[in-house]
């Protein structure tokens, strides 16, 4: 039995509030040997004061050492395992353009390209096109039809581009037309059985686009990779019998949040409005996902002073939400972005879980130090949305 | 290769002696924020001292969040996944009244019931008899006899009874007969492949049944639930290697022991007995599982002083069992249930094993929050039985 047949088979119905509070990347590095992560240098009295009244850990987003991206971070947190469910690279770049992704959808990331006469590619990013150009090109593609598919074209910067296919029985097992290589000609695409009609689609659509675009050098041509196919995972509505709201301001954690279910808010610029929004959701839904992203930034920009002061800004959030009194608050974040790396990372990211039913621990200010002394301990972050869950009192007995 | 493939292959002889002491729903949760729990306000002199002499940690008895019956805490405790191994509710109302549950056997929890003239149900559970009727009806079915299967008919209480059909090739992908509303007929029994010809019995049962009780309002039908068979797990004795004995006062911790191949010391009603047949049994056997229920019942009255005393009366045992010197000595719950939530809980459970090899830790005396900083850490109690073996010299090495 896999983890989300026994939760679902386990749901109970109830009225609780729960708040999923993510700060990107919030786990960090000190910078000295011995020295603070951002986290701990920050000013946190209200993080710290939920540390205390919950209980804490760190979360391990896939498994120890590696490293995940924003999808598999996310989807671990919504109680996934992030490897079972793949998001492939044409479904992330629609949904980092907010495309709403559906059920019978194949995506792929595209360029243009520019080709000679004998069909060869002369530059494999077409002179790096203004974003507006692309936006053009996309839309004089947009008047290609095939029968027995729907065909979305998006811009989304520069030569970059998505293909979204959607139609009944598509496959994704269809290789890349980039050639990766200059001087060649974009391949064909080939599709392994089951995707064969859906390659056919695609090398229509070529055709078409390529007789479209013959007369714009450099942006003459184009090149399909990372088909994917939306990744069927069930609801957290069907899982968990939560009525789920995302409130979050960038694309991609819109999209990841309709992937599994969220309704979401649009036109949220900062936190405050997602704060008001939480406020004005509060009756409708039952499971908050609040994103944060200043925390990711900073810590990719290496800026480890802008990394405190985001944490900060985000502490004088914990106020309101607490306000609200959630049945279940949690503070987490999808991965680690140390200012130092100057990216993501694999280290554990500090966690914290205030409700009713927690037990104490000896955890007095929430960091990355403290919460290795949580209740939590060390967890894997698939598991988090069951405690959510049972500490909402969501969850039935297994077995009797 | 699975944990009990592996386990499995590891065996060593060694006479060495093992002692699980399962104190049933021993976790705990304190009534005020930032309180003790039961465990950390009882008064226990002998279990710190063992905390002391041996490692500690919180078991987690399936994953984060989920609550386990006693079914699945149990199978744990024994070194079982309770995700591979379920326990069918038929099986289990059977082994709560202690019968002995084989490998061929496929039982369901029944109810007498009462139907009008035109055979629909008028009252699901025939006015609750009572027991004595229950006894006095379940006999006069005893009588039924079909070719090829043993039947077995045992009252349990009020309109409960328990039919265990013994046989050759019988499934369990039986329906429910209960149509679960009052004013219908009882369902016919259809197998599933695999499972018609006991459907087919089923039949034969009811349909006999029917004319047996028919004069016998308002216990003049029944309906049969939860058709469930043996589980199949492998023993203790294949799996690890022990002569496994139970020391168990209530019927459904006896047929759990049962069900995975460990003898069971009938009539025993009280701690002292349960003692003084781990005496006699000593020499006998060499893996000892001793249940104790009464911080698991004090727990679900809600009765936090109660449950203190439980475990201060459990306390006393501990001198006892360590004079006989045991080479392993767990003590630990098969769940949590605090008596602030009056039932069972996701909780994870104070443990503790003491062994000559055990590699000391901070820990200095038996709680919940102390255990947290165990040498076993949180761990997953089906890794439980390894470390006993392990601790035992009861385990080789795996690979050169």
């Amino acid at each position: 039995m896999t983890q989300l047949e026994l939760v679902k088979s386990l749901q109970e119905p109830n009225d609780t509030k729960i708040v999923l509070l993510v700060a990107d990347g919030l786990g960090g590095l000190p910078v000295e040997p011995g020295g603070r992560t951002e986290l701990e240098t920050a000013n946190t009295p209200h993080l710290d004061q939920a540390a205390r009244d919950g209980v804490c850990g760190l979360s391990i987003p896939v498994l120890p050492g590696i490293t995940p991206g924003s999808g598999p971070g996310h989807l671990a947190l919504f109680g996934y395992d992030p490897l079972d469910y793949q998001i492939g690279r044409g479904i992330l770049e629609a949904l980092g353009i907010g495309f709403p992704i559906g059920p019978k959808d194949v995506a792929a990331r595209d360029n243009f390209c520019t080709v000679d006469e004998q069909g060869r590619i002369t530059d494999r990013r077409a002179g790096r096109p203004s974003t507006e150009r692309c936006a053009e090109m996309v839309n004089k593609l947009r008047q290609i039809r095939i029968p027995s598919v729907e065909i979305f074209v998006e811009p989304v910067r520069e030569h970059r581009f998505v293909l979204v296919l959607r139609g009944e029985g598509l496959g994704d097992e269809v290789n890349d037309t980039d050639p990766q290589q200059e001087g060649k000609p974009p391949l064909p695409a080939l599709g392994r059985p089951g995707s064969e009609r859906t390659a056919g689609i695609v090398n229509q659509f070529v055709a078409r686009a390529a007789e479209i675009l013959r007369d714009h050098a450099p942006t003459n041509m184009l090149t399909l990779r990372g088909f994917s196919r939306h990744p069927g995972i069930p609801t957290l509505q069907e899982v968990y019998g939560v009525k789920p709201v995302a409130l979050a301001v960038y694309p991609m954690y819109k999209g990841l949040a309709r992937l599994v279910g969220m309704d979401v808010v649009d036109g949220l610029q900062t936190l405050d409005e997602q704060l008001a929004a939480l406020e004005q959701a509060w009756n409708k839904y039952d499971f908050f996902f609040l994103h944060y992203k200043y925390t990711d930034s900073t810590g990719e920009d290496g800026n480890f002073q802008a990394k405190v002061k985001a944490i900060e800004a985000l502490d004088t959030a914990i106020p309101r939400i607490r306000a609200r009194k959630p049945d279940v608050l949690i503070v987490t974040g999808d991965h680690s972005t140390p200012s130092k790396l100057r990216s993501h990372s694999w280290h554990p990211v500090p966690t914290l879980l205030v409700a009713d039913t927690c037990r104490p621990d000896h955890v007095n200010s929430f960091g990355e130090s403290a919460c290795l002394q949580g209740g939590l301990g060390l967890f894997q972050a698939k598991h988090l949305m069951l405690l959510a869950l049972a500490h909402a009192r969501r969850l039935g007995k297994f077995g009797a």
